[in-house]
């Protein structure tokens, strides 16, 4: 059987969703926990992607099979009593067994929130703090530019190696909610560090007057300054 | 000079605000930073009254003498500068001489937020998850004997001995806001345990059909069941 998960996590203490030695990370808090049900027989578990270290998670995707058959309702109350509070499984569904979590993602959507108001303790994890002003206005107007089919090599990670640097973007767009500015990205796919480099760079057309159409002619990701900080970064959304 | 401060701290990392030895707690983390900026000689801290372990503030206060003066924009920058980012002072002003921050309260506003909805691991230090319904228009009523001039034994610590148990509270009220409920509670000062003590015999009300009227006569603290836990609740304000 094929089950399917839909699960959010708070990304502050996990050393980001993928395995990695002597860390706790997501992947494999959730893959213990399967195989602890699965009466120690081990279980991969085939996220929709990764997300960094601090980068939380809304509704992430995931899929993996399991020999028995297991009500849907008593796996969910397992896999939350196995996993930390930090990580909480909301959904679980049977899928064809055919169906793969990664590669027949149609959409993802995320969301980056910059906090441009006074500092929050309680929001420290959750938000960039950014204590200069932002023009939201031109931020408006120059996020219509990722719109669209477009190479975002100024956009990747440059030790990322890949194919191809062409994604879509849906839709793209800022909203601003007292002093929290959210910026909303729905795509086909993001390259590693991609939406955290177009926060950046979004920035930069207000505090630098960088022009967003120039940055993503110029193929290269060294026209212009910071990736944005990874706390303020969660996947919203994954459709098939 | 006396100096009056308004901070806030997300209690989940501190073992309360009162110093022990050897833990981490908010009087000796400001005590620290204050006497850092101070050049190394001590500074003592008074604030408006404790919060346990766990327990959060929107708007604490707590006054401190210093032999020089600093320029209120510098020392509070230096404040947040030497303390950790889940402290955040929010203003600070000098006060008269006599001026002192915990004898001179005259009221109190404590909130206490419940979870009724979904689970959610960004909100799982900040709320109390209850997964049982809650009847609120009962509650509704039931808060309604809390206001006024009461003897409070049956909401106190028992081992929290006192001259009087005797406090007032102005007004108390209950909102719901979708899922997240929301408890208030102003009064001239209260008692340990005091809030989560109320707040866990008014969920009772609600579960058990407990009568607050009749806990508050009864003068003893096992006449109903649970304290609330410490993460739902926030000292919101002081006033002098």
């Amino acid at each position: 059987m094929r089950y399917l998960i839909t699960f959010s996590y708070d990304g502050t203490n996990f050393y980001g969703y993928q395995k990695q030695p002597n860390l706790r990370t997501v992947e494999d808090e959730l893959e213990s926990a399967l195989t602890y049900i699965n009466g120690g027989v081990d279980v991969i578990i085939h996220s929709s992607g990764r997300t960094d270290r601090k980068v939380h998670a809304i509704n992430q995707k995931a899929h993996f099979d399991l020999n028995k058959e297991i009500p849907l309702y008593k796996l969910k109350d397992a896999l939350n009593t196995y996993t930390k509070e930090d990580i909480y499984i909301k959904n679980i569904q049977i899928v064809e067994n055919d169906f793969h979590a990664r590669y027949m993602v149609s959409k993802k959507e995320y969301i980056y929130k910059i906090n441009v108001g006074e500092y929050n303790p309680f929001e420290r994890n959750y938000v960039f703090q950014f204590n200069k002003k932002l023009d939201i206005e031109t931020m408006q107007k120059e996020i219509k530019d990722l719109i669209g089919t477009h190479d975002f090599s100024s956009f990747a990670n440059k030790e990322d190696k890949k194919e191809s640097y062409i994604r879509t973007i849906y839709d793209a767009f800022i909203k601003k909610d007292e002093d929290i500015i959210t910026i909303t990205f729905i795509g086909d796919g993001f390259l590693k560090y991609q939406v955290r480099n177009m926060v950046g760079a979004l920035i930069e057309t207000s505090t630098k007057k960088r022009k967003i159409k120039e940055i993503l002619d110029k193929k290269d990701r060294s026209s212009y300054g910071k990736i944005a900080p990874p706390e303020g970064l969660y996947l919203k959304n994954v459709e098939y």
